[in-house]
């Protein structure tokens, strides 16, 4: 049996803090383990990352720089994003760079940061880079920050019940 | 027989027009169809764009979101290039991606125009833009400027004696 999730942080914070980035806070109830292992694991990102539809995971090699290419198979069509390692520090850091096969070698530098809260959440933080202004205010006019609250709200029901091989206290 | 390479241009204008940004211009004694053939063909690629050394091409695929990937193996080791291109539009305009497996997730833009000098020559202007003036700077700091002008005198060998099915006037 599994606790019930809290629904205290159920949407994600977006914020512009310069003109080339945005950046997004999101706090899960687990723990930083818990939530490093659904951001890198190919079977546990197959179960979110796509806003609950189909995720095809082509390559997910977590290591500084390797690839990663995933497939999202959504009722508008099929979408490929795919992106390079830049730094892999775990459980506290990753940055990737990410780009979406419709906008081919537009690319992004994303950094996340997971914060353990001592109280079994973690707060994620994620800053996106841009090249220019207009491809990250592109992005926020995407419908961006909607797919990004589905995929975080399929996070948290992973989260409520992936089993966890070390246990939880 | 070749007609002799003129040396009016041997080496290339290497300016910062911004503060993410490295202009390289540069003089080719060919026609813009041979010069754009020198940078998509990859029988003529591998001959000219790793300064000399043994370049292998792991994929080139030219059109708007085809990836390429060169190894170059030179006397201070093997090194990964690889990237994306975001626009084709021949045999005026090349905007692709680039990035080097020393420094993976670090991303440029580089942007090539080719113009026709109307004397037979072409001038190739490329514009790489950066994430941040440190990795721009960096670039300028690494010899990129001295590798830039090896590979271009090397190309200026190959127009000089590549088989143009065409024919030249």
């Amino acid at each position: 049996m599994s606790k019930p999730v809290k629904e205290s942080a159920a949407t994600a914070t977006v914020t512009k803090p310069t003109d080339r980035e945005i950046r997004i806070e999101r706090i899960f109830d687990a723990t930083r383990d818990r939530v490093w292992r659904a951001f890198t694991d190919p079977a546990l990102v197959a179960q979110w990352w796509g806003r609950g539809n189909k995720l095809v995971i082509e390559r997910l090699e977590v290591k500084r720089g390797g690839h990663w290419r995933f497939v999202e198979h959504s009722p508008d069509g099929v979408h490929g994003f795919e992106g390079r390692f830049r730094e892999v520090t775990p459980p506290g850091r990753l940055v990737q760079t990410f780009e979406w096969d419709g906008m081919p070698g537009h690319v992004v530098v994303e950094t996340a940061i997971f914060e353990e809260l001592g109280d079994g959440r973690t707060k994620v933080i994620t800053t996106s880079l841009f090249h220019t202004t207009e491809e990250r205010d592109g992005m926020l006019e995407s419908g961006m920050e909607q797919g990004l609250n589905q995929s975080y709200a399929a996070l948290d029901r992973l989260l409520a019940t992936f089993d966890d091989k070390k246990g939880r206290t």
